[in-house]
């Protein structure tokens, strides 16, 4: 990594994901109909390899400390059709088509909420 | 934070923001207008403050572990319009009005490139 300069990983073309200490970087799934973001959750390497050789998103779960397949209990995949990636190389937009509601709760995003005063409100829609 | 349950904090009107083990949550900047994602970074309690109290939207730098006002040296504020906040409570999206282009590459966004086979490609528009 020390090798890699700022300027060759913000200006370049070659793709240097920097993974933080926890070995992790954040990827956010957006609608690529709506642009809506619908989550956002950590990939480690592993995650984003199987994310590229599957064409589905894959994160990796701190609670469980371990890969997590998007809709594998759930039957809700997000299939990946474009990956963008942030300056710097420690953030990543995954463009997505939705197979179902991206939310555990049943949302189809898990943004359902505005703060609004000293609370929240849901949002409609 | 222990006395706080997932289903309040899922489902209920409180806001109850959880930070990590680092004191952090994440905060997704997007374009109120356009839809597009513009930056990702971290927000500690403080920033939150701040962007709450000032309407501008304020991180913290993990490199520098300050306080960072967006546009501080260049200029190019975040103008706050609405906050939004997922499932968890441990992720905001911000819909701001950016006074002049996001990244301090000079482009409108942070997310100007996309995986292009092994490399990068430049996103145009």
């Amino acid at each position: 990594m020390s090798d890699v300069t700022a300027a060759e990983r913000e200006l370049g073309t070659a793709f240097l994901p920097r993974f933080d200490a926890q070995g992790l970087l954040i990827a956010i799934a957006v609608d690529s109909s709506t642009r809506e973001i619908l989550m956002v959750a950590y990939m480690d390497a592993e995650a984003l390899e199987k994310t590229r050789e599957t064409g589905l998103a894959h994160f990796h779960s701190r609670s469980r400390g371990k890969l997590w397949l998007k809709g594998e209990t759930s039957g809700h995949f997000l299939r990946v059709e474009e990956i963008r990636v942030d300056c710097d190389q420690d953030a990543l937009e995954l463009r997505v088509r939705p197979e179902g509601p991206a939310c555990h709760t049943g949302a189809r995003s898990c943004f359902y909420r505005k703060i609004d005063g000293e609370g929240l409100a849901r949002i409609e829609g």
